[in-house]
């Protein structure tokens, strides 16, 4: 099996994880099925692309049907076993972690062959991996979950510097990547299991209420 | 009355329909003039803005400032003589769905004078179509409606999936576009006459709340 | 002093005051740090952001990373001194309005550039100076404070105008600059001031409930 074989193959398990996760959201918001289908389509492909319109890039989707008959499938899954998938709620999760390290490979790889500085490839590796969430979200109506709990966005910022220093120290660019989706998946996985989270910022309650009324 | 005249009006009932919707959506809401005006706005252009930004190309609205005046207009409508438009429910039914129908053909033609595949041209259809008013939902921080009720958004796709048939038999484009706007119109229509609607997804209703604290 | 350098420090002035607002928003709603570094980012650079798809130039922030560091600043001046900020209200609140009006000039002037007419500079200037507002907004799920209350987007929509009318009677383009943001300045700190407000639609209560049960 070939390497591009190997990372298409992790694409779409990366793909179908995650329009699982938004499948599964709205059909806890009673969404039909469009609508479901819809959210899941948005958390899977959201991320990416944004990253192609700040990047000015052809969204890739629309080159390769893969990505909308993947979602389909994810929606038939949830469909026929929808009550069997709380079961197996650990394999999804590390669908999810392997899925998030390439995407956020991948954006890092999209924007190094474009002109832009480094730390502009580093924030489209994250917009890649975290920003189909926060689009899932917002369509069910819920604030961002990754605004307010677990290090998930913060892995792919980790595994970005990772990438950075790997290059930096020469390396060669599959060994980066590997790098780079390693530090990802290491610290989601860590964060989750020793339920590691960043501090929250102490809360001005009223500020909100306040600038209502005033 | 020429052929182009004819869609042109039909354009500009579809966009004041759409802007009279979202305009109405955020009086509900108590918006102010703006608000409710800029709701508007995003629910007549929203769709076609965020198709001609994947498909790379200058956002229809910024080269006719139609779009902007006939918005003003529903405004001041909904200003002057909100309280009767609830009588008019039935009309202004009529002219968004004529609208929705034009706005399907409208994507679907803009789309295949460019590179993509049909299939592409299709989920451009129903982005022109639907997701102006899934921004609106989203301004007025309700669950975007479409992924709740109605077959709305599936309308688009029934009318994407007969322009492509109607296509592949070698009909010509007029024809075709007629076809697609016919079945988009009709599919709304009986729709809503025989309360047809998607299945809901069975909820994992503590799936929400099993993720925000886990 | 050049001007350039003034043009570039109430640039950072702006862009902190605005990360700043966001960042004390989302603190208001418990996000941890990293969810309120992302809000404090989307209100500072997503007006600009937005305005630079729609005209079709590379996003302003991927070009200096001066964005991306005011607003890690921001995020540690709200960790390290949160409580003491609502003393300087009257200070914040200046801070913001003055880089509302160099946001409004800054995208009027980014438009004039392209060969669009003056009406898309002046909504590009109003996309510049409110977007990032209501991004924030919806991010921490409240419906957009600018479509309910306050004369903000309305002052960019006047020093756009002022900026149009200085143009046409054959002002250098520095002079109709400072015209615009002093009317966008003077136009919003009057509103406060006088607790001026755009008329609220009277509102069809109930036609969301009716829209989704219907």
């Amino acid at each position: 099996m070939s390497a591009t074989t190997f990372v298409y193959i992790i694409e779409i398990i990366g793909t179908f994880a995650f329009a699982i996760s938004g499948i599964r959201l709205a059909s806890a918001k009673r969404f039909d099925w469009f609508g479901a289908y819809v959210v899941g389509l948005a958390t899977a492909i959201g991320g990416g692309t944004i990253r192609d319109l700040l990047l000015n890039l052809t969204p890739f989707w629309m080159t390769n049907s893969m990505y909308i008959i993947v979602t389909g499938i994810a929606l038939l899954v949830v469909i026929l076993f929808g009550k069997y998938l709380i079961r197996l709620h650990n394999t999804l999760f590390i669908f999810d972690t392997i899925g998030l390290g390439l995407f956020v490979v991948v954006g890092i790889q999209k924007s190094l062959m474009t002109e832009y500085p480094f730390w502009v490839a580093i924030i489209m590796g994250v917009l890649t991996g975290a920003a189909g969430g926060v689009i899932r979200d917002i369509f069910i109506n819920e604030e961002p979950l990754i605004f307010r709990k677990d290090i998930y966005a913060l892995a792919c910022v980790v595994g970005g510097i990772a990438y950075y220093f790997s290059d930096k120290f020469g390396a060669n660019y599959v060994v980066s990547q590997i790098i780079c989706a390693t530090f990802v998946i290491a610290t989601r996985i860590i964060a989750v299991k020793y339920h590691l989270s960043l501090p929250v910022l102490k809360g001005e309650e009223d500020y909100i209420e306040s600038k209502k009324k005033k």
